[in-house]
C-alpha cells in the first residue's frame, strides 16, 4: 500500500486529470469528489474512479473544455446545461442559485443536464445540507437493471441521496443505488472472481445467478423487489424525461459499446425547513430519532463515512500499490 | 357478498360518517377515499377502514368539526393546519394553492399538519398528477417499524407515493409503505390466523418471526434492508420534524394505547415539468419506459388498480356480508 496525505492525493489526482487535458475549471471539482470518496473510506467511489474518468475522456465521450450554462426556467427552478462535461462543474455552477432560491421561496429544484456522472451523489447533498437546507438528489445512468418481474435491462442503478442538516456536526446523509448492489460492486466482484450474494441479478436467459459476469451479460435487479423497482422508475422519470434529458437506455445507446461513463440528467431538491418549523425543536426531534437508532445498535447511514473521514484527515489514506501504479501510468 | 353500485357505497359510507357526528365539510373527502379504495380493488384501503375511522371518532381522537387553516410560509410553500381532523379536508383546503404555486414557481410543497391519517396516499398524488404536475407525497404514522439492524419500533410504516401525468389516460401512480408489509396486511393476517412471509418482522425479543401477533408485540421491519430503513427515516424526518409535526413515536405516545388512527404530518411536493421540457417529447420517453416494462412481462404499478376501477365503475363492487353488517351497525 502507498501512504498519502489527502493533499498529496489531491495533487496526484489533479495532476493526472490536467495531463489528460481536462480544463482547469473542471479539475478541482472532479478531484475533490475522488478525494472525498477515498477520504470517507468508500474505495468504490474513490481514486479508483479516476480509471473510468480518464478512459471516458480519452474516448472523447467527455467535453474536457465544457462550459456550463445556468438558466432559470422558473422562479424556484435552476437549470444547468453541463455541456457534456463532468457533473461536478455543472453542480458548482448551479449550486449558489439553488441555495438562494430555496431560501427565498422555501423549496427549489436544480436540474443538471447533459452531464457525465462517474461518482457518488453524497457530495452534492452534503454540500446543500451544510447550508442548513434539506437536500434530495437523484440521477439515472446506463440501463443495467431489469424491472422487478422482468428480464431486460431498462433502469440505471439510479441512486437516491438525502441530506439533513445537524447543528454543530456533519449532516445526516444517505446515498444508495436503487439496484440491489452498486455497479462498482459488480465490477469489483468480477475483477476479483468472486460470487455475489443471491438476489443481485439474472443471466441473459432471465435466471437468477450469483456470477458477476453472467449478471453483466444479463441484468442487475432492483433492491427490495417491486418497491425498489418503483423507486428506480421514479428516478428514471425525474432525472430524465421530467428535465428533458436522456433515459438510462438512451444513455447506453449513445455510449454505443464504448464503455464510457453515463451521460444524462440529475435532479436536486433543496428545502428550507426554517420556514416551517422552529429549528431548535425540530433539530431536537431529529437528534432523538438518530439517537434511538444508534442507541438500539442499528447503523445510522453516513456514520461509518464520518469516522473514516476523521481518521483520513488525521492520518492520510492508503492506496493499493497496483492501483497507484496503474493510475500513475495514466499521467504519462 | 353484498353487491353495491359506487353511488350506493358512497351513500352508505357517508351516512355512517354523518350519523357518527362527522361534520358535513369532512364527510365527502373521507367518503371518496373509502370508495376509491374499494373501487380500485384495494380492500385493505377500502370501506373496511371505516371501522378504524369511526372507532377513532368515538375515542374523541379526531376533531369531527375540524376547520383547516391555510397559510403560506414561503412563496413556494403551503401549509395547512388540519385542526386534528381527517387529512382529506386539509388536503382539499391546500390543494388549489399547491397547484397554483407549482405552476407559478415551477416547484411547490404542501405541508399538512395535525391531521388524522387512516388511508392511502395515492388519491392525493393522483389528484395532483391529474393537473399535469408530478407529485411526491409521504407521511409518517405510528411507531411500529424497527430500523434495519435494530429491535425496537421507531418508524411508522411511512409510505411514499408518486404520481406522473400521462396524456389522455390515468396518471402513473405508486404508493407503498417503506415497511416490508402494510399495517393493514399485518392486521388482516392476524384476524385470519395466517402466517406472514419471512422478513416482515421480529418478536419482542428481536428474533425473526412469521407470526403476526408476535410481530404486533415486537416490531415490523422495513422493506429492502438498510436501504428501505434509510427511506423510512427520510419520511420520518420530512413528514415530522421538517414541517414542525410529530414523529411516529410521538404520535403513538399521544395515542396512549387507545388504538386510534395516527395523527401527524404529511408532505406533498408538486413539480411542473412543462417548465423544463418539451412536454410531448418527455411524454414519449416516459411512455416508452412504461411500454418497455409492460412489454417484458413486468408489472407497472397502478395498472391493476385502474383495471379494477374500470370494472367497478361499470359493475359496482362486492362487500363481504359480515363486513357490511359490522359497518351498518356503526350507523345505529
Amino acid at each position: 500500500m502507498i501512504h498519502m496525505s489527502l493533499d498529496e492525493l489531491r495533487d496526484f489526482a489533479s495532476g493526472i486529470l490536467l495531463e489528460n487535458g481536462l480544463s482547469s475549471a473542471q479539475v478541482p471539482g472532479v478531484t475533490e469528489t475522488l478525494v472525498a470518496g477515498e477520504r470517507d473510506g468508500c474505495g468504490a467511489h474513490g481514486i479508483y474512479r479516476l480509471l473510468s474518468a480518464v478512459r471516458s475522456m480519452r474516448l472523447e465521450k467527455i467535453n474536457r473544455h465544457a462550459v456550463p450554462t445556468v438558466t432559470e426556467p422558473g422562479p424556484s427552478l435552476v437549470r444547468v446545461d453541463g455541456d457534456r462535461g463532468f457533473a461536478q462543474l455543472a453542480f458548482e455552477a448551479g449550486r449558489p442559485l439553488l441555495i438562494e432560491k430555496a431560501r427565498r421561496y422555501g423549496i427549489a429544484a436544480l436540474a443538471l443536464n447533459r452531464c457525465i456522472h462517474f461518482a457518488a451523489l453524497w457530495p452534492e447533498v452534503e454540500a446543500i445540507a451544510s447550508e442548513n437546507l434539506v437536500a434530495i438528489a437523484m440521477t439515472s445512468n446506463h440501463a443495467w437493471v431489469a424491472p422487478a418481474g422482468g428480464t431486460q435491462p431498462l433502469f440505471g442503478t439510479n441512486p437516491i441521496a438525502f441530506g439533513w442538516p445537524r447543528p454543530g456536526q456533519e449532516p445526516f446523509v444517505f446515498d444508495f443505488a436503487t439496484s440491489a448492489i452498486a455497479r462498482g460492486e459488480l465490477e469489483l466482484h468480477r475483477r476479483g472472481g468472486r460470487q455475489l450474494p443471491p438476489g443481485c441479478g439474472i443471466d441473459s436467459d432471465g435466471n437468477p445467478t450469483t456470477d458477476p459476469a453472467a449478471i453483466a451479460a444479463g441484468a442487475m435487479l432492483p433492491f427490495g423487489g417491486h418497491k425498489g423497482s418503483a423507486l428506480a422508475l421514479m428516478v428514471e422519470l425525474l432525472a430524465g424525461p421530467l428535465i428533458g434529458d436522456l433515459t438510462s437506455k438512451e444513455s447506453l445507446l449513445m455510449d454505443n459499446g464504448a464503455g464510457a461513463a453515463p451521460i444524462g440528467g440529475e435532479l436536486i431538491l433543496a428545502i428550507d425547513g426554517s420556514r416551517f418549523s422552529d429549528t431548535p425543536a425540530s433539530a431536537d426531534q431529529a437528534e432523538a430519532l438518530f439517537q434511538q437508532i444508534v442507541g438500539q445498535g442499528a447503523r445510522l447511514p453516513s456514520q461509518r463515512r464520518y469516522i473514516a473521514r476523521k481518521k483520513s484527515l488525521a492520518e492520510g489514506v492508503h492506496i493499493p500499490t497496483a492501483l497507484y501504479e496503474e493510475l500513475a501510468g495514466l499521467g504519462r
